[in-house]
């Protein structure tokens, strides 16, 4: 039987990394075989895309060549890595996937969302993640946090106009999705974020 | 007034470069205000991604994600380096462009033309070749010639129906569009080359 692909999304320092080991912990408990991947990147010549996409560099990156340079990434990821796995029973976690793009790109950048559609359909074919955990904070909130960490990516250097675009975008895609996209609300406790996620993840039919 | 954007294009081992320091000189020597570039490259950010698609790799590159990168990096070549040069009256002289990519990806690589049209439309917009050099020679005297230079790049290390397939592709585009592009054979001796190259710049409207 063909593998589920769950994504994890949501924006800066909404707790993805701990929150995706609980996931994970979960589900390899559950007995699933599963690889844990992340985007950008995921394959050598992906996380090559990656560096290109995140580390700052004299000459600004132009928003379409952004937008390619994701889906290119994106193209290997799937073909080299996502499909096979699913294709041979495995299931994916994978660290942001195509709503990332549609908050980031469509909402942060305020990128024409049928051009992210086409490239959504030409890269992705049938590909879907069945399951989404949108990890939701108010801005200010998650950027203090991400503050906090290290030296900010090409990314985290943008304006709070632009994560709350990425965050309106995010709780758009949930709002368009629900059975698909479960919001999780990311301000409370450790503990209470957890029990959403394992409550989100078996009413999405995965037993946790 | 608005400058040309004039192309070179070929196969492996055409003397392109040669050629193009030939339309260069002429050029120049006619007081155009020139420009001259590559592709895939151009710029920083571009021979970042050329570099990734140059260079062998041990994990293969996907076609879809070699397509991806090829017009990611186009899109910011135009908008950084060719666009803002054309509008401000400089002409370009740009060693490979899009006509390339319907010869190695469309025609060596069989990608389907229909995406490489849609991803020309988005990422070039009004920005097309006034003027097509494309220099041919039968695919084994080019390959002798490449092969006897310096390590091949990871298109060189395709096999001869690669480039059979990439020559056709380059007739085929010069054949649906004769007034934009000149085909020069590039057999003979290099002074007769370049008397074409002047003619066809001259019956093309360019006073050299």
């Amino acid at each position: 039987m063909r593998g589920k692909l769950i994504t994890l999304e949501g924006g800066e320092g909404v707790g993805k990394s701990t929150n995706l080991a609980y996931v994970r912990n979960l589900l390899e408990q559950a007995g699933v075989d599963l690889v844990v991947t992340r985007e950008p990147g995921g394959t050598e010549v992906a996380e090559k895309i990656r560096s290109l996409l995140l580390t700052p560099s004299e000459e600004p990156i132009a928003e379409l060549t952004e937008l390619l340079l994701v889906f290119a990434a994106r193209a290997q990821h799937v073909e080299t890595l996502i499909r096979p796995a699913l294709e041979r029973g495995a299931w994916v976690l994978c660290d942001r996937f195509i709503d990332a793009t549609y908050a980031y790109q469509g909402g942060g950048r305020a990128m024409n969302l049928g051009v992210i559609a086409q490239l959504e359909q030409l890269v992705l074919a049938e590909v879907r993640p069945d399951i989404t955990l949108l990890l939701d904070l108010p801005v200010e909130v998650g950027m203090a946090r991400a503050r906090a960490r290290a030296d900010l990516d090409r990314f985290e250097q943008e304006q709070m106009s632009f994560f709350e675009s990425v965050r309106s975008a995010y709780l758009a895609r949930a709002k368009a999705e629900p059975n698909r996209v479960a919001i999780i609300d990311a301000q409370p406790a450790l503990e209470k974020v957890q029990l959403q996620i394992q409550q989100a993840l078996q009413q999405l039919g995965v037993a946790v």
